[in-house]
């Protein structure tokens, strides 16, 4: 256990972080090395014990091949030689991290005005290398407001833990690591997941990697008329998110839903519990999360009151969720969405679960299997666009969140207050008609019952005031959710191009100093078009996609307001005419 | 000046009042006897200073007719004989004190719930004859609330003062009188008017007067279907008030509105000031105020931020109290209403003036004037009848109330929060309009067009949706708030007639005790039947105005409310069909 190690580089703990300050060349005692995450815990001369990144030190049987043992290209240790950034992957560290941070679905839109520009500034553009050069972007974020919209009936979190029992083994037992990967309460998965390492992070493993594996799955852009575009299938994959059912473990102990999932390619259901759609969510971030940005799954905290609401919220995301990912041509392409959808047996599962926890071919090393099958790029143009995309995105961020605030003001008062108003009214019409049943005076009947049916209307709409959010608004606001959460992720996206294009930028120097060859410069260049191409893809996917998505939710929210005041407008009708002047 | 004077009865002073209690037999030094409103300062012997009723000391010259001097039926002078109980009407004290009361178009609907109950329940039903017996019913309203409804922008009190000079004489220089007549801060003037001084007040002045007075106005009581009926015009007289002019007197430093009323008889316009409107009230709350509520005017503190907003609003209560007074066939059939509406020119106007203040046929022996044509009515059912339109006017008051207070707060929210919130979400839209139009993709126009004219269509909601109140909201608020000032003054009218019926139940003791001959007896008896038809037909004419009345606004109310929300539907249609899904 008293291993004693030399530290390889300088490292700087980030306060509140239980992390250890030690500079190169210090000698640190390894104190535990089970942390997992990319970390181990260790001790200084001075007694000290706190977690130290495992590649900055010389760990016990590793310690010749400095070469190829990647050390991170942090923020705060920005001196690094080039080389020493190629990485290897740690071994499957999402697993710890990923239940822990909050997503947005759980969160909707705290920081609206003025705090999220912040939030993307402070985003180092070019440098997401290191730990702390990718703080989440939306992760000042303030605790949810106890009254806002969190989707119909929101409050307590009981039943998650119920009926959700997936992650109990991992999350506990393992509280430094899951510290790490989730402490700043992100609300974007992607930055906990590719880099909290110092593994799989910089583009640096793709770019010089010496000879890109040759993965059996193949992804292809094509130039189409907004730029470069991923090859969409000729049908469109889809699948229905149905018929949650209760099931127990445990002799009853502990419970779960597991759902119905109904690809249109087979119609044939397949049994998934919300964990397998975690594990699945988990293995598409691995896999793509550096080129696609890969939306969070509704929360697990996300909660209803009643069951049956708990139940209906949450297939309607997890329906959202699974839309979005079969609508990805990469995505719903791939084998481990394939297995997902169309796993035949147990076994199948069993065997197919297997093999995609062991894929390689994972974090940067999904752009070796792009081939961009078009003319290499402008990198000016590329850099451009980029930037064009990295300030709509900060700015749709903005729109969107300014969006759900205003909503869920809005669902409040149509909940809240406006009903109450519309009801006292009926009330106030209704009191006053039966006073006047009171007269005594002949001839009176017309008007009463015109006017107890005015009062009636009244509380009518009422009641459709207060019911109309979940037909119309709740739609708005799911999909600028749904818009927050994919926004949330392209910080990242954008990052690691951006690090792959300051990479190339080195290039003569560092073929200069002798670091690369010319050859090595060339490749990599290449390299980065590659990169571009799946970028702007991507950008090209997500505004499609966007304009769709916009159009159809606004097409709804339109016409079930249109609905909601043409029928109060005919139930007004209905009670003025009951109304005559003599 | 220093005039001794003999004490007739007891008299206790109410606190706050600057009164003075007196014991009969007492004697007390006048100090002031022009303080009019029926009262007289003086001092007694303990040089304690206060007033006292006039007609409760023996005053100088008048001191021997005591049984024609009327002492006041006051309820802390209980045991008064009967026949002190006529009183000579004192000389136009009303004009000292209507102009003090609070009104009901002042303030809207301060004691909504349960209050408003006691304060029906405080009317002493049947012993109407004494100041402190007839509180005003509505007096303990609390303050009105400064956001509370007043009209459109009503807020500031200085245009009044300016315009109106009317009563700044008469009301400066006799605060003792004003104070008297107007300190409960009453919403109703008739219960100040009518027995303020002791005077006109009992009914007795009529049942038991020697030889009514045959005036030259005849009201003519038919039974009609619903029972008694005052005898309608086959025209409805109707005017117009109208062309609100800017005069000024005193060389320019003092202005003033002047109105055109336009009668449908003539159709030639008259010049009036709201003063003359007041005088015109006064005239009417002294002739008609026993048997038929006059309502207030519109108040003089009601005024507008803006100056034409001030005129519009009274102008507007001017004409729905002329409409009204034009409605009642009683009321416009009368010289000084007809003089008001068609005088000839200034000298005909002063003339008719004079004459009418001179009118003797006033307080309770309007009833000498009804005719009855129709056989004498079943007392037993009378009351009934009476008490039965009691408590109606007592809960239709609460029901109006009530309805003031949620169109009070139905108000604010659709000019407040309501539409801010629509202009946010109209804001939200087109934010994110102009958001998608940077993003540099190809075939964005459509969305970005679309949700911009959305965005557009909301701020035009919200612009609706502040607006709207003046077009429905106000008419029936308006209506209601006129409902309240009328329903305040049934309480009295319904009071002179319980009194009546009282006086008339002791008419065996009285003849017993020889205080009347049985011949007064079937006098007094005859002629609470005239009052009981007057009261009736009074009633039956508030029904089937009050029947009209609300058909007539909750139809105008609902019309505009159709149109509101039809508008809205069409308006997001047309925002709807902007919108394409690929």
């Amino acid at each position: 256990m008293a291993n004693k190690v030399q530290v390889l580089y300088d490292f700087t703990a980030e306060p509140g972080n239980n992390e250890l300050t030690v500079r190169e060349g210090e000698t640190v005692t390894i104190t535990n090395q089970g942390v997992g995450g990319g970390w181990i815990e260790a001790q200084n001369s001075r007694g000290e014990v706190g977690l130290v990144p495992e590649d900055y030190i010389e760990l016990p049987g590793g310690g010749g091949n400095v070469g190829h043992v990647a050390a991170p290209v942090a923020a705060h240790a920005p001196d690094l030689s080039f080389f020493d950034a190629f990485a290897a992957p740690a071994n499957n560290t999402t697993q710890n991290q990923a239940s822990n941070g909050k997503d947005p679905w759980s969160v909707w839109n705290q920081d609206t005005t003025g705090g999220s520009s912040n939030n993307w500034a402070a985003q180092p553009e070019g440098t997401v290398t290191g730990k702390s050069a990718a703080p989440d972007p939306w992760g000042s974020t303030a605790p949810s407001h106890p009254q806002a919209y969190q989707g119909p009936g929101a409050e307590d979190d009981e039943w998650d833990d119920e009926w959700d029992d997936v992650k109990s083994n991992s999350e506990s037992g393992d509280g430094g690591a899951i510290q790490r990967g989730g402490a700043t309460g992100s609300s974007m998965k992607i930055s906990l997941n590719k880099f909290p390492g110092f593994s799989k992070s910089g583009p640096e493993l793709f770019l010089l990697c010496k000879q890109p594996p040759k993965g059996k799955e193949k992804i292809t852009i094509y130039m189409g008329e907004v730029g470069p575009v991923w090859s969409y299938p000729e049908a469109q994959l889809d699948c229905v998110v149905a018929d949650p059912k209760k099931g127990t473990k445990m002799y009853g102990l502990k419970s779960y839903i597991e759902y119905h999932v109904i690809p249109n390619t087979t119609n044939r259901p397949v049994n998934h519990r919300y964990k397998h759609f975690d594990w699945l969510y988990e293995r598409l971030l691995d896999k793509f999360g550096s080129a696609i940005p890969i939306p969070s799954l509704p929360d697990k905290q996300v909660t209803g009151r009643f069951e049956e609401e708990f139940i209906k919220m949450r297939m309607e995301r997890l329906q959202g969720w699974m839309t979005r990912m079969c609508r990805h041509p990469v995505v719903s392409n791939s084998d481990v969405f394939q297995l997902f959808l169309t796993y035949k047996d147990e076994k199948d599962w069993k065997t197919g679960k297997r093999k995609a926890e062991k894929d390689e071919d994972v974090g940067v090393m999904i752009f070796s299997s792009i081939e961009p099958e078009a003319p290499d790029l402008d990198p000016i143009e590329v850099e451009q666009k980029c930037d064009q995309f990295s300030r709509f995105t900060k700015a749709m961020d903005d729109g969107v969140k300014d969006l759900l605030t205003v909503g869920q003001e809005h669902w409040k008062r149509c909940t809240g207050p406006l009903p109450k108003e519309y009801q006292r009214i009926g009330k106030a019409f209704q009191n006053l008609s039966s006073v006047f049943t009171s007269s005594g005076y002949q001839g009176e009947a017309t008007l009463t019952d015109a006017m107890t049916s005015a009062g009636k209307t009244y509380e009518e709409i009422a009641q459709m005031v207060a019911e109309q959010p979940r037909k119309d608004l709740h739609f708005l606001m799911e999909n600028n959710n749904e818009y927050k959460g994919l926004l949330g992720c392209f910080p990242d996206t954008i990052g690691v191009h951006k690090a792959a294009i300051e990479k190339v930028k080195e290039g003569d120097r560092l073929v200069a100093a002798s670091k690369i060859t010319p050859q090595d410069k060339v490749t990599m260049a290449k390299r980065v078009g590659t990169m571009s191409y799946a970028l702007q893809a991507e950008m090209n996917h997500f505004h499609s996609n966007r304009i769709y998505d916009y159009n159809r939710v606004m097409q709804l929210y339109l016409e079930e307001q249109v609905k909601f005041y043409e029928t109060i407008a005919e139930k007004l009708k209905q009670a003025h005419s009951q109304f005559t002047t003599m």
